[in-house]
């Protein structure tokens, strides 16, 4: 490390992200389209023509039979009628013929089976006469040779396939589709080929997936991928690796990352070096650090380090290029009108791309805002959906309606169940178990804290809510708070399972910590649970109990808001000890102190009951494959779940 | 042949469409689903997951810096203020490091760069304190050994891969794929790889396309096609197929066809005598001819032989069946409540599917019927949607909304042009030449004759109408005619083309037509046009010109509807001469007998006239491109194409 590296690079001139994109696409021209490549018809599917498809055959290419009976001259059966039939000779004046057969020569009319009888061997009997062309497919009925088959700039489905064929066009001249070079640069990555799935990384080492994901996003964008090797942050490797991949076969390039404005951020210097750079920093988050280039005619990308960044950038510059390269447009983003379950305030001038969680709650869609963490790929594989906020904008108010771009089906968001509340390990399991139960129902988990969980539920934004509050007073759990927060909403309570609530310590115990009473000796380091959390409530409540004043713990004003958070914190050293559940200390190897057996509800509107997603929700967690996953977690009793406690009315005062 | 043929088949006990696909899928359990294969996390995407993936690492691994900037110790920069600043000596209690690097051993905080000033090579000065934790990404912050990644049954998306690698998922156990054994049967069929795009076919011979359709919806649907050779109709070669299908490593077979009940139709039988037929028949239209059948455990499905009715009864039961195989619910069809241009009819009893071209015309999406021929593979490259009219009903009244299910997406509806009137060949012209200008526009166009035309447009079924009425008295076209059908309507007429109508004769002319007079001499079968029809109104006005009693012509009652159907009744020697345009001719090589150069129009309604898809028609009309093309088809004068030709108003009485 040196002093030199406060010299950094800066974002020359950071463009909005519509000018960026403009900018860039306006430079592909027809130089930069793929080329057209002669298939065979059989092998067309989802490919795009690259010329209009005209007929080359007629279909059908002779006459035939529509129906299975005889085939007849219609001259020779006028006059024939209910009281007049005709007898025809088999052989001379009628020939048997099935469906899909060639006239026979001469014969212009088909009389279907059901309308002959038979008198003999030899002859059968009709009673209406034929018209001429009567039950026959004529040459050419579905196909003229020469008629336009399929247009320009069209992506052929599995019937345009046999239409195709049928019309006698047996190879078809299609775009290519475009080669994408990516290349992942960075001397700390790790290919996931090169190490075992649990082995150990040499610290600061992190295994390279942003160039896989990439990978993905090409080719459902109908293009191939060819991924480089892993480069490192030398700049003469990247170079010589951007020389190759430009005087490949490839149509574009990827480079991931090096895009920001670090000091070891080489690639805007190669590209500007190389070729020009349009655009170095867009006013989008995340996404910001993209660079768009032109190197030798092809378009080069640098494309964002973080994964949720690269990403987005992909979906804004390179999706649309690949579309373009293949003379389509870009489909529009499924959309619904979603309400945010809170206010979310964002940075003015720049566009925000924000990952929430969405299900239908009554009548109306509502969002729950996940993690802003650009490095957090979680928030992408979560999420129902991204809420963007416009650069001009400080935020939206959970009083607007706003438009959400779906990651689902909008058939999975109907089968979305949204939980907000005090987080527990146990509705992970259950929306696992929901599954693999054969149900297509999504749990959509927002962790807000017992008490935000019962806001939520007041504003109508959740299906049903955790909560484990307890009232010191009565030693009783929830019902205190549902009367006094639910005001004239009537819920029902579900015990979901009873939980081992206490403090969290590193393996080994190393400070020794056998209960909260040691807490006050300003030793610990403490990690807390945010104020309205029932974790909280029973930790003010038990030193409430042991008379020691908060004042005197060391950490009580660091919160987090999840049990998982908690136990991290104290796997890293951020932290000595925090409270939270066995299951948590569980999961992260870590040792556990008991203080409290706690109840754990799930709080459910009593007009919801009937949803046959509620429904499935309950029987779920009576089950007996949900209770044995519950116990093999360690810390929970499950004999209860599923059990409606109560049913209760939020007070009018 | 021989008579035994009267010996059929018949279905003997036909089903309601969901009562068969629910015998069918009932049947499908454990035994049949596909079994499990583990595969490279960066080889999944697309893929479902056969059991929930936990991570198996935590990431980050180690924490590292949020942005770049320097490391502290918080505890260092504790009372710090812009008043107070700090000096920090770099090495010892500052350390450079860039975003992504891993935090040193005792150091807990960064800040960033904006917020440092430095004071010499050695010493850096901070004027606000550190937090601990502060731009740190902690250990285990986006994803926590243990957590639930995935759910099981879920389809992996390119983001979804990223997660399973950064969690140390490198393998992923899957879904194995469905296989699907597909045996075209037929002995009329050639494979389309065995001759020449334009060689002369056997009389009866066709080619074979169905197999690559059902391989390609196989595909849509996530599975595996394995297409085997062409069978002839031997009941043994058939039945060593199927025990080799069955004996194959496919999870499912589809014949395709010999499913019906004709003589020759051996599907059934075999099906029954190596294992069970569950289902022979549907009430369904296209597609009765389906059989449903499980043999050695492996579902077996006889798929009817015309195009439309294989892809139709595909859709309805071996598309759920690959869902279900996969552990997937069948994604919902996109669908849109459409107007119909006019009443339907169906038959009581049996679901239909009706092939339609939709478009928004105003305010409604309007659909109008395309030709029922279930042999007719064009009718669903054409259509936009699918009309299902339940068995209970009779049909459908153009005064109710009906659903459709969509063919192509919702954009490319709105995006679609209807053009409902007479037929004339530079529409297709048209319809391609909008596409290659890079324009994402579709033509939909329906053929209903020129007054047909008006009554849609009358009727707000259209955004334009092409019309070519002669008033014979004022002898002027189409102005009089929407004067009178357009009431309060105001339109804007433009010129499409100038083009000669004449009769059609047989190459060389053999009887040697020379005008309408020849007409009534009983020697020469006719083919008219619809009543309606401009073209129609034109040989009406030519007779009586010539005073010859339509009576005296022969086949005068029969009618086609567009111009290339009565070329083609010419060309197959159904007629020996009809009335038409010289492109129909040209295009089938046969003889044309100009009688008339004629006007040609399309009619916008003037409020229409801004709207951008308009406005495009209006454009490639005028341009050069598209009069070259026109004029290259013959018989066209397109020099006035594109002019604004008068403005009308349908007149109140």
């Amino acid at each position: 490390m040196s002093s030199e590296q406060i010299k950094r690079q800066v974002y020359l001139d950071m463009k909005g992200l519509e000018e960026a994109r403009d900018l860039f696409l306006s430079r592909i021209g027809p130089a930069q389209r793929t080329g057209v490549e002669i298939i065979k018809a059989g092998d067309a599917l989802g490919r795009i023509t690259a010329e209009p498809v005209f007929a080359k055959r007629s279909a059908p290419s002779f006459h035939s039979a529509a129906m299975d009976g005889i085939a007849v001259r219609a001259e020779q059966t006028y006059g024939t009628t209910e009281r007049h039939p005709k007898i025809l000779k088999t052989g001379e004046d009628a020939l048997w013929i099935n469906t899909g057969q060639a006239l026979p020569e001469t014969f212009d009319a088909v009389i279907m089976v059901e309308k002959i009888h038979q008198v003999d061997e030899d002859h059968l009997e009709i009673r209406s006469p034929a018209h001429p062309w009567q039950h026959i497919r004529k040459v050419g009925e579905d196909i003229v040779a020469t008629q336009l088959l399929l247009p320009q700039n069209h992506q052929i489905r599995a019937y345009d396939v046999g239409a195709l064929i049928s019309a006698g066009a047996f190879s078809v001249r299609v775009w290519e589709k475009p080669r994408v070079a990516i290349i992942p640069t960075g001397s700390e990555l790790v290919h996931y080929g090169d190490i075992k799935e649990t082995e150990e990384l040499r610290k600061g080492h992190i295994i390279e997936y942003n160039s896989l994901v990439l990978a993905g996003l090409v080719r459902e964008s109908g293009g191939i991928p060819v991924v480089y090797d892993i480069i490192p942050d030398f700049e003469d490797r990247i170079r010589v690796a951007l020389t190759q991949a430009i005087e490949s076969d490839a149509h574009m390039v990827i480079i991931n990352a090096g895009s920001s404005a670090g000091s070891r951020d080489y690639t805007v210097h190669i590209i500007s070096e190389m070729g020009e750079v349009l655009v170095h920093g867009v006013a989008m988050m995340p996404g910001k650090p993209t660079i768009l280039g032109i190197v030798d005619g092809k378009p080069v990308v640098g494309n964002p380090g973080y994964p949720v960044s690269a990403t987005l950038s992909f979906g804004q510059f390179v999706k649309p290029l690949l579309y373009t390269l293949q003379g389509r447009r870009s489909p529009d983003p499924q959309t619904i009108k979603v309400q945010p379950t809170r206010d979310i305030p964002s940075k003015l001038g720049i566009e925000e791309f924000l990952r929430v969680n969405i299900g239908k709650v009554g009548s109306k869609f509502v969002a729950t805002p996940l993690s802003r963490a650009a490095g957090s790929i979680t928030t992408l594989t979560r999420a129902e959906g991204i809420i963007r906020i416009p650069a001009l904008s400080e935020g939206i108010s959970q009083k607007e309606e706003i438009e959400a771009e779906l990651l689902v089906s909008g058939e999975d968001l109907l089968n979305t169940v949204v939980v907000i509340g005090s987080h527990d390990i146990t509705i992970d399991i259950l929306a696992d178990e929901i599954r693999r139960t054969g149900r297509d129902i999504r749990i959509s988990s927002g962790n807000v804290g017992s008490l935000g969980g019962l806001i939520a539920l007041r504003k109508g934004t959740c299906h049903m809510s955790g909560a484990h509050l307890l009232d010191t007073e009565a030693d009783q759990y929830n019902i205190s708070y549902i009367k006094r927060y639910l005001k004239g909403l009537r819920v029902s309570v579900f015990h979901l399972v009873l939980r081992d609530q206490g403090l969290i310590v590193a393996r080994g115990n190393p400070k020794g910590v056998k209960g909260i009473e040691d807490l006050g000796n300003g030793d610990i380091a403490f990690i807390n649970r945010q104020a309205g959390s029932g974790t909280r409530i029973l930790f003010d409540y038990k030193l409430d109990q042991l008379g020691i004043g908060s004042e005197s713990i060391k950490g009580y004003d660091h919160e987090e808001f999840t049990h998982m958070a908690v136990a991290v914190d104290v796997l890293s050293g951020a932290a000595d000890c925090g409270m939270g559940i066995f299951a948590a200390a569980k999961a992260l190897n870590l040792d556990f102190i008991p203080v409290e057996r706690e109840q754990y509800d799930l709080i459910i509107p009593s007009a919801m009951l009937d949803q046959p997603n509620i429904q499935a929700v309950l029987e779920v967690i009576q089950s007996m494959d949900f209770r044995e996953r519950v116990i093999s977690l360690g810390g929970y009793d499950p004999s209860k779940s599923g059990q409606l406690w109560i049913e209760v009315e939020g007070s009018e005062n």
